[in-house]
This record gives C-alpha cells, structure tokens and sequence, in this order.
C-alpha cells in the first residue's frame, strides 16, 4: 500500500541532515524536561509499562481536562484513529485528507464513501444529507494540509446533521495546540454523545518518534478493547508531567509559532508565484505558478525539503505544503523560494 | 477485559522496588551499548521513524538470518499476534496458554476452539484431526508457563497434520533465545508455507518498556497492511546492531541464564512442598504443597513478586511462576521459600 507521506526524510537523506519542511513538529520541543527525563528513567526499558497507565491518566485528565473514563490511549494517533474505524462499517471521507483514514479503512474492509470538501476546504453539512446509520464522518481542524479550522457554530452544525442521521464523527485534531479556536471538544465530550476527538503528543509536543496518540469519547471501552495491551512504552507513560504539563513550553511556542506563521505568510505573499493560504496551523498550504516536482527538486538541492501535495485528492501538481519552523529556519525557505522565482 | 499479566509491578509497588520475578526478563540487559545508544540519539523522538524501517530491516535479516520480505515489524509481539489473528476466522489455542491470544481473538470476533495441552504440557497431534479450513493453531515453544520446548520432529509433526487439514500455525517464540532447541524456524520459513514465527526484543533483549516483535511468514503483505503505520519507535529503529546483533550479550547471557536456571532448579527441588518443573527457557513452573495466594502474600511481604498461576487455564491454585535473575537474586528467592517452608 502507497505510503507517501510528508515524513519522508530518510528517502531524501541518508543521514537526515535537511531542513525539513515536510513534517509539522514543534520546533521548540521536545523540551530539555522531557529528555532529562528520559536520560533519568532510562532503565524503564527494562520494565513493562504500567498496564493500567495510572500516571499518564491522571497527567492527561489534567491536561484534557476531561474524566479519564474518556480517555483512550494509543502508539500515536494512528492507533486509536484505527481503533475507532472498527466500530463502524461505513466511513465518509472529506478531501483532501490525510491519507491513513482510507489505508485503514480499507484495511478494516470498511465501505468508504468520499466527498469534496468546498473550496474553502471545509466540509459542507448538505452533503451530510443521507442515511449515515453505522457510519463514521471523519473531519479535521485544523484541516491538514489546508490549516482550516471549523469554527464552533460549524462544528455543531455538522455534528447536529450527522447525528441526526444515524452517523458519529471522528474529529481528527491533531493539530489542536497550534490553533486558536475558542472552544474545546475533548472537554464537552458528554454533550456529544457520538463523537471522537483524536489528539495526540505527535506534532505540538513534538514526539513522532515515541508515538503517543489519545481519544476522547464515550466509547472507552470499545476502543480500548480494540488495542493491544502495552501499546505505549513506558518511557512515555512515564513523561507524565514534564510532556504534558509544562505550561511555560505550551503557551510561549504556542504565541512563538502563531508569530512566525503570520510573519511567514506575509513574506511567502511577496514573492510571485507563490499563493499561500492563510492558514490556523502550524504549516501553510501555498499554491505556485510552478510545476511542483521540479520546485520540489530544486529547493531538494539546497538542503530544504518541502511537502509536494499531488498525492492529496483534489490538489494539483501545483501545491506545496511546508512547516512553520523558527524565524531563522523559515528566512532560508524564503530566501530559496525567491532564488527559485529569480531563475526562472 | 480481564488484563491480569505477570507484569503487574505496578499493583504491589508504587515505586517499583520489589525484586520481580513475575516477569521473564533478562536481568543481563538492556546493556550499556543499548543505554548509550538512546541517549546519544535522543533527539530522534522529534522525528518519524522511517516509515519503510529501513535500518532495522538490515539488521534483521542478518538476525534473524532470513530475507526481509519475510519479516514484519510490530509495537511488541502483541501487534503481530494481533496481526496474524487478523487472517483467520477460527483460531486454535492449546491451554494453558498467554492470555492475549483469546483476548485478541475475542476482540477480533473470531471462532475460538480451546484444546488442552498433554499432561507434559505439549500439544497432542491427535487432537488435530479436524478440518483445520481457514483456522489459526497457536502454540508456543518454549511454552509458558511450563518452559518446555517442542522438538523439531515434535513441531514438524503438528505442522504435517495442520497443513494437511488445511490451517495454518502461528508459533510464539518469544522465548526462543533463551532455549537449547537446535532448530531454527525462521530461517526455514519458505519450507513452512503456513507458517507465523513470532519473536521479539521484549524477553530476551529486556526491552518491555519499549516495544518490538517481528514476525517471519511467507504473507509480509497481509500482515503489514494490518499494522498501523509508524509502529516501531524512532529510537527503537535506530538500536539496529546495538541492540540485535550484540554477539557478546547474546553468547554469554543466554550461557549464564541457563547455568543459574539449572543451579535454581536443583535447589527448588530440595525444598520440601516446592515441585520445579524442568525448564528449557528462563522462568521455572513450580508445583508448590501450599495454597499460591498464601505464599504469593508471604513472598511479597518479604519484598519478592512471583507470578500466581491460577488465572492460567487448567492450572489450580498450587503453581507459581518464578523467572531466572542473577544468582545473588535467586539466592534470595530460594532462600524466602525456605522460610516460608519452615514457618508452616
């Protein structure tokens, strides 16, 4: 099965020595706490993880602010995205998505049904207007690789209408922290009876490489039940606090990122041939004038790798996505792509 | 779902300060070059893995001694078991037996058939005789809790008889290293055509906390497609050779391991109401004269976990479990079970 995703780094680079662009992580973390803690408990390895999670519960009830009979854990938020796919047989999908919600729904042999989001990249709630009995709606805000978010009155409205129909939804939100929306699923969870909200330590607490995933929902124990015992390490289960809790981390590369996010954007607006899409993420999704492979390419042989977006349904060959990485690291994108624009 | 495992530190010790022999670990690692590898490399948990784990491939092959497209790669062994199970409607299990495998199987919704093991606790190839159509027979060698090992004409034989009634057999060998048997399954995998060899870096590599199975078959595909992308840590993908091609770890703890599960069960016999069973792998199933829930309390009082049996199908509430550790550790156990004696 195609597994092209943006994380592709090792394909590029031996030794990983490009400013990738390609996957959305904090560049702030992981935070020296985090690997103090690691280097502290390393002999956790050794030891199988707390099978209940007793301590990661009690650090992600605080910082989810929801009761831990919600919550779901998973090895990354692949597992748990999974985990709820196999209570439904049918799955709709909004595109351009991220590509795992079909690889999984057709590994789970699930029927899956696609419909375009607009042109504002948001899902329109009249194209919810079906029989959606034992069907899972998945949705994404911020929207990857768009950076959209649904504002709250959206939300409900599409909520209402699936619910209404018989159908739950799987709100993929792995991009929450970085946005600015004034609301908050996970802590409504018990308002909304057939919903899912996925959100994972992934990409703002930057730990692809140790995966941590969690689910918000009614349904604990189905899920739970569909995910192998042990399934997060123990050197995770053991960060607790020092990942999770580290407000000064959270709020200051939070207001970082927005910062150099908008700076980004209005930069990226200047040079021509370059149409960023404003975005409440922390990447942004540019349209160019340019065949993107060979833009691709070109910023390749200056060490800088960027996410080519032709295997997203519905985008062309002319869209790039990158990262918003610190100041200093998005100058040399910018630098690249003017250079670029000059050669041409 | 009942999760009660032999892990359960976490129950008994807050702090985890309890000389654990509930779980069979290697007490020789995870060795330094092991340690030294993470910390040098901790900043890979801001990363993906490489999703086509490249690096530990290689040094698998060389391992494992087979060609990667007979590997798979799991989150734990539990991820291929899951995996394997995934591909049959009926699953066969010998008991007792590791409980994840009905845990999974009922999860998955499967038809399962329980079949008890022989009085030596092998499978009896005559209760094979059945249409085995679409059906998965697990067995384990060593097998746990009891520590005996099939022969090779012993395991060719079950698999004549399974193939020929058209199943297929998954064999967990997540103890395979520890043992003295002198054939390699693995490594013959294309003469098995119905074959799933699990192993895993968790016992014998002492790596529990954080994850990794593989599983050699002749259906890669199949069981890939299964399995969550990116399941395997960054800093576990990067152990490569540190970890699995560590000849003087392997040679000389795999020697020590079996030297001090020899010396412990001749002293175990030697206590009166104690009843060791030969072991080929690093634990000891002991028949005790006493109630286990007695001596279990006892032993912990005096700050030592052994593994209560009597949640293991078919075994009552005589046995325990105890692992190999270092002789100064044994030393300890052999001399609590002594008093224990004494003080009856």
């Amino acid at each position: 099965m195609n597994k092209g995703h943006g994380a592709n780094i090792f394909k590029y680079s031996k030794s990983g020595d490009l400013l990738d662009f390609s996957s959305n992580i904090n560049p702030y973390g992981p935070t020296e706490r985090v690997k103090k803690n690691i280097r502290e408990h390393l002999d956790l390895i050794a030891r199988y993880p707390d099978v209940s999670y007793g301590k990661l519960f009690d650090v992600l009830e605080k910082y989810l602010g929801v009761d831990k009979t919600h919550i779901s854990l998973g090895n990354g938020a692949m597992e748990v995205i999974d985990a709820t796919i196999s209570l439904y047989e049918n799955i709709v999908i909004f595109e351009p998505a991220f590509m795992e919600y079909e690889i999984r729904a057709r590994v789970q042999k699930k029927n899956i049904k696609k419909i375009n989001l607009d042109s504002s990249f948001k899902p329109n709630v009249h194209d919810l207007d079906f029989d959606l009995e034992n069907t899972l709606v998945i949705i994404t805000s911020p929207h990857n690789p768009s950076g959209v978010s649904l504002s709250k009155k959206e939300f409900d409205e599409i909520y209402e209408k699936v619910s209404n129909n018989g159908g739950a939804i799987l709100m993929d939100e792995a991009f929450h922290e970085f946005s600015s929306v004034d609301y908050d699923l996970a802590k409504e969870i018990s308002k909304y009876k057939n919903l899912f909200v996925v959100r994972a330590a992934t990409k703002f607490f930057s730990l692809p490489g140790l995966r941590l995933g969690y689910l918000v929902s009614n349904f604990k124990n189905d899920i739970d039940n569909h995910i192998p015992t042990w399934s997060v390490s123990s050197l995770v289960e053991n960060l607790g606090e020092d990942l999770l809790l580290d407000e000064e981390f959270i709020i200051s590369s939070k207001a970082k990122l927005a910062k150099s996010r908008d700076k980004l954007f209005l930069e990226l607006k200047k040079i021509d041939g370059i149409h960023p899409l404003p975005s409440d993420a922390n990447y942004i999704l540019i349209k160019t004038d340019f065949d993107n492979e060979m833009l691709f390419q070109n910023l390749l042989k200056k060490g800088i790798l960027v996410r080519k977006c032709d295997n997203y349904a519905n985008l062309g060959h002319q869209y790039i996505r990158v990262a918003v990485k610190k100041d200093e690291d998005n100058e040399k994108l910018l630098k690249a792509l003017k250079e670029e624009k000059n050669g041409r």
